[in-house]
């Protein structure tokens, strides 16, 4: 029987079903006698399950990458809100009624309040409630949790759908596939399949009740194809594909010596996005020739103050010293009021992506926030070849305040005696529709040009794009889009300056060769990306590309301009 | 005494202190007896209250404009909201305390959830809140509300604040100032006084507590000088200025007969932006040449249920028919997550400004909202010269999914004999990046562009408008929105469709200049800006003005611009 989801981490797997049931827990409103021990249980139990998903949080560190270990955290973060914890505990005392139901109670209020937020990040977080009430659940009546850890060798795992604490113990090396009946492209079981390398499928929604524990099952994390129970020419199919797969996965292996040079010679970078120092690894690992974002929020993210120069200072230099002299573009802080950070202060805006947030908000924190990072990255330039990007920028007059602020710190450390690179260079991320139509300007004021095409599409567009209600116009295939990049990149070289693209776009299959032949310098993704983009850049021809990719810039229709551009992939044999 | 605040409605003001105190009501918390007593009085206050707020609402329409009368509206839905009336009656019941301490309660709480958003919209609601406050527990207690209908001529009027339901009985003939320690340029009462032509300066955190009624006060509601027993010098220099400033005005008024022409006899239309029908009227006794903007969310707010294609087509009707065959620009619905018009079912977004509104809310419910409202338009158009503008538009599918679903209206009314303009002209609102953009491509789709300038400048600049904290960055002056108009026009003008703008910035008199000399054809502003405008067109040599103007599209700084923009505006002697 054959189904279709979406494909949410690419490869082929085969192997047997290993179904995960979930147990549904009925909890019963039970009045309780004794409040102060159902109390102190439940605060124990609390901090048992806080202690145990720590723990569970280092091993993903280990196994996945520091971002999935964040998901915990954040769970950590959620079941240490007084507020929560409160309202739990006042309703034990004030109801008189046993903890479950508390925690049921509660936990199903925050989650209602988050799942109605048309948002894909509060639908997750309403995810990460329910995960954690069911947990706290379990633990209070003394029921077992699914553990995955022990799963035997060629598993094929199926489940409703994956929760941050169920994942934790997945060994890679025993699980083939991952198929779940819930989740999208960017829920937590796609995200860590992916880092984890585990072909999987989601959101089946045809998923059947009574697929046995044992059946055969293979799928395509590609295609999102999965079939239960395969023929034995389905399944002879299936093996071929994982061998032509297996090998082009090889093939790609070669690349991780080569340069990255197309065709006719042209030489580009292609580098890694990172969200912490532990993800430096990985980029090194694929081949990766430096570091084109170095995102410095988890600096800031779950704690209860605000990190200090020195701490600050030892992240950046340890990603500089592991990149040994290659290129690492650390971009300063990104952050405003959708992100709750308490100790900052930061009131929720209205509409976070339009508001005070990146550089708005340092230049408004410049003592307590910005001089500090900054002096962090000046101090750390000393130990690698340190770049500053400064995010969010849409007037010259941010540039000039930061790159003033920067002069003003070197001067105070000439006059310490404190190392850092003075020819230390400042860019800035082109994200925004002011930047794009000013970057003939700004292209005189800063060393470099990287271009965000996540908040590029997003601003370009008018389109969150955590909204998947209008999800359809967010694309980087839109001609408004493209059209906006081609300027960007053009002015850039017309002044002489790198130009490079962070965002999702730059790894991209169809828009490689474009970006390519109009010029784009360097190539920054996740470090799973950057084989297959070296193997596309050599691939292709630049300037014989060149007229052909600029049609699309007269193109009105996305769908037309993905078309086409799958065409000339075709013609290049990527 | 000279003291500071923000000029919110121009005009000099002279004459006598009026000070209204607020009654400051202590509302203590009673337990009381006779619950069914409580509950039924409050009721019976809460439909007294309505009633009343209906009342001055109409009054206010008539005096004002709808708009200042949709305020108290808004009022009486808040007082009309289920969950706050429960919440009140629950609290009178459960508690066991009187009616005044549950409406304080509720209410505060309410009012402290809508203050701790950051923006000056929910801000409002805040003030709305407390103002529906004060008004019910003064009558739960029996205590006077302050009454404004009886001011002696030549009052100035002084208070804290003023809130919607105090204004609404404003008699503008006798009231020639208005001073407030509160609010901003955007604040009820600044909306108000400038809606009937009150001198008035606002936000004087200086304003002194002991001013006695019956002092002389003179103000000036451009530079927000306000002066409180000014001396005979000071006196006869503010009746000079009032003097001058009146004869100003009546200057203005010879510009009612005359056509908005520049010195080198290029013409072009100002017209008016509208928000109901009952705006036309000011419209016309302004001399505005048509309508550039009507606005139809009206039509969908403030209701219970949607509006029938048969309302909607008796309010296009009344524009268009009073217009007299000058041109209507009907903009279809753009609204989204962020209104409340719970009959609608529509979830608030996380970024409502980035989210399903407008054109996309529209295409995906063709149905019940997108279907009738065209086809009202269309029916209306054969009674005047109705144009239909499209709101957000940012890709090419949409403006011809839009068209395709006019087409097929038309064939509808075509088979059933029913009368429609067959050459309604078809044009969207350039408002995004994108559509300035693609600006090129879009102009030989569509009948007309429209600026829309407080969106473009909102996108462009990725700030949200109504967050305070950002507002540094939203200027028409930055050089990036400049840009974007400047090739909106560019592209326009060559594929020879008719350009115009109906954002705030097209009544700026700095900018009109600019506009003219790029070739805007249409400036559409309230109908207040319009005879200023036509005088400064008329002071304008567009062709001399161009070389001069261009030089703002090589400019970084938003202020250089500014500055430089001001000398032209001086040369011209505007």
């Amino acid at each position: 029987m054959k189904i279709y989801g979406v494909g949410a981490a690419e490869g082929i797997g085969i192997g047997i079903a290993k179904v995960v049931k979930e147990q549904s827990v009925e909890v019963v409103k039970r009045n309780i006698s004794d409040i102060e021990f159902e109390v102190t249980n439940f605060t124990e139990i609390l901090e048992l399950t806080k202690a145990e998903t720590e723990e569970m949080s280092r091993s993903l560190e280990k196994n996945a990458s520091a971002k999935e270990a964040e998901i915990l955290v954040g769970h950590i973060m959620l079941m240490s809100d007084p507020m929560l914890i409160d309202e739990m505990v006042n309703l034990i005392k004030n109801e008189k009624i046993c903890a479950e139901y508390a925690v049921e109670e509660v936990c199903n209020q925050y989650a209602a309040v988050f799942a109605s937020m048309d948002d894909e990040l509060m639908q997750q977080r309403a995810a990460d409630m329910r995960d954690i009430k069911d947990r706290l659940i379990k633990k209070i009546m003394g029921l077992e949790s699914n553990d995955l850890s022990t799963l035997p060798h060629g598993s094929i795992l199926v489940a409703k759908d994956l929760t941050p604490s169920m994942t934790a113990g997945l060994n890679p090396e025993n699980v083939l596939g991952i198929v779940t009946e819930f989740g999208g492209k960017t829920s937590h079981s796609a995200i860590l399949a992916r880092a984890l390398e585990i072909p999987a499928v989601v959101g089946l929604s045809d998923l059947p009740e009574d697929i046995e524990d044992g059946s055969e099952i293979v799928l395509d994390g590609e295609s999102g194809e999965v079939i239960v129970l395969p023929t034995e020419s389905e399944k002879s199919e299936y093996t071929d594909k994982k061998k032509k797969y297996d090998e082009a996965k090889k093939l790609l292996k070669k690349y991780l010596t080569l340069p990255s040079v197309s065709k006719d010679g042209k030489q580009v970078e292609i580098v890694g996005n990172i969200g912490s120092p532990d993800d430096v690894k990985k980029v090194i690992e694929n081949g990766g020739e430096g570091i084109g974002l170095f995102r410095t929020e988890f600096l800031f993210m779950d704690r209860d103050c605000m990190p200090t120069e020195e701490e600050q200072f030892e992240s950046y230099k340890q990603v500089a010293t592991a990149m040994e002299g290659k290129p690492v573009i650390i971009r300063t802080l990104d952050i405003g009021g959708d992100k709750e950070i308490p100790y900052m202060g930061i009131a929720q805006d209205e509409n976070p992506f339009l508001g005070y947030r990146a550089i708005r908000l340092c230049l408004d924190r410049k003592d307590d926030i910005y001089i500090p990072q900054l002096r962090a990255l000046l101090r750390a330039s000393a130990f690698g070849n340190i770049k500053i990007m400064l995010p969010l920028i849409t007037s010259m007059d941010e540039i000039r305040e930061a790159k003033s602020l920067i002069k003003n710190i070197k001067a105070e450390l000439d006059e310490k005696n404190i190392a850092y690179n003075k020819d230390i260079e400042v860019g800035i991320m082109v994200e925004t529709a002011a930047a794009s139509l000013l970057a003939d300007l700004f292209a005189k004021e800063v060393d470099f040009f990287s271009i965000g095409t996540n908040d590029l599409i997003q601003y370009t567009m008018s389109v969150d794009r955590g909204n998947v209600k209008v999800a359809n116009l967010y694309s980087a295939f839109s001609p408004a889009v493209l059209r906006s990049i081609n300027r960007v990149i053009t002015e850039g070289k017309k002044a002489g300056i790198m130009v490079g693209m962070c965002g999702e776009a730059a790894a991209d299959p169809l828009l490689v060769p474009v970006l390519l032949a109009w010029g784009l310098d360097e190539f920054s993704m996740s470090a799973s990306s950057i084989l297959k983009s070296r193997q596309i850049v050599s691939l292709c021809d630049s300037k014989d590309l060149r007229a052909k990719v600029d049609k699309v810039l007269e193109m009105g229709c996305e769908s037309e301009i993905k078309d086409y551009l799958k065409k000339i992939s075709e013609e290049l044999g990527c």
